[in-house]
């Protein structure tokens, strides 16, 4: 899979690809970021990437020109599955649509700015229009990162161990139940029982109701579904 | 403001907190983020901050000792309001949390990692669990980053203009209208005649109208709030 974030602070986006399951990913030839930085493809003398908002109002809007060549030279080079905008009023991100993106190609990711993107922009050329959630952040720098973890992490292969991500939260639609690990006793609050009797088939029931008890408790709408 | 982040993969926090808006914050001397690399707390020879889960099973735990020693150590020195952890399971973040918790003074924010952190930690030290949404990353800290970055820029003086803020997306339980800049026509897509009138009042109007339209098409649940 390759990845391509399209970003006007790229500097933003400089630890978390450099480092732990992305850069594993990425040196086992499994899955490739690519950031590009906007700056780059303006058309500007002084390399403008934003500008006023026609009718007036507070914040910069990213204009389409830079975008265009942008997202032009990356079409002309391969063919994208999808054309990506990140933004709080995009659909909002879950399990589901990680394991959908896991299974594509090469994705385009852009990262909003500012206030935003020409609304030009969304309408010509974006295909899908993603939110991680319901606030507001500087920009869709962080929210691209989160997306391209999500998903990296799900290409077989990534994680050390395969049966990791599969007893997560949310792939099977139950939060993970609690986990414990040394001493067996810190400062008088013990691991339960059960996790050291080694009664295999005991503590997978006794996870099972944990995750469900834990998932009626937290998340009921997840649960009903 | 001053946020502490305890991680053991700190490299991976590098890029968001010497850049853009929360450079700025900091700068201004309005809000730090302090990185704290968990290695630094381990109790063994071989610095380990993980261990294998009791009960078996693939992934590894965060355990209770180097945590609880950061903890306790940051504790000693100033007065915390909350000990966060971002974990899958925890209340959903939302621009309302992000409000409530830019007027705090003090913040641990535990990032997990691997399967999680031993249960006690949870029991003993947490005060909020929070999750940026429905799916899994490889570790808390781009969750971490999402939440630093929400709640530092809603700290007054943050954002350059006070008003940019308030026009964001959830302030005012509406999404944010469309935006347009320079150029007027591109290849014959044009800015809605509006938007150029100069008119302020039919603009807000417009943009009001906008706002509405699409809070209804795209987050039916947060118009009816």
């Amino acid at each position: 899979m390759r990845i391509d974030i399209i970003t006007c602070v790229p500097e933003l986006l400089s630890g978390p690809f450099d480092h732990s399951i992305l850069k594993r990913a990425k040196d086992k030839g499994l899955a490739e970021v690519v950031v590009h930085n906007l700056r780059d493809y303006a058309t500007t003398k002084y390399k403008a990437v934003d500008d006023y908002a026609y009718g007036g109002g507070a914040g910069m809007v990213m204009m389409i020109e830079p975008i265009a060549r942008c997202i032009d030279k990356l079409k002309s080079e391969r063919d994208y599955d999808e054309v990506i905008y990140m933004t709080p009023d995009g659909k909002n991100f879950n399990q589901k649509e990680a394991n959908k993106l896991s299974l594509k190609k090469n994705l385009i990711i852009l990262c909003g700015h500012y206030k935003g993107v020409d609304q030009r922009v969304r309408d010509l050329f974006i295909t899908k229009e993603i939110s991680i959630g319901d606030f507001v952040l500087s920009g869709g720098e962080l929210a691209a990162a989160v997306v391209a973890d999500a998903v990296i992490r799900l290409i077989p292969g990534v994680l050390n161990d395969e049966t990791s991500a599969l007893s997560d939260s949310f792939q099977d639609d139950l939060l993970a139940p609690p986990v414990y690990t040394r001493p067996a006793d810190y400062n008088g609050h013990k691991v339960p029982d059960i996790l050291l009797s080694g009664h295999q088939a005991k503590i997978e029931e006794w996870r099972s109701e944990q995750a469900i008890k834990r998932t009626k408790e937290r998340r009921p709408g997840l649960f009903k579904e």
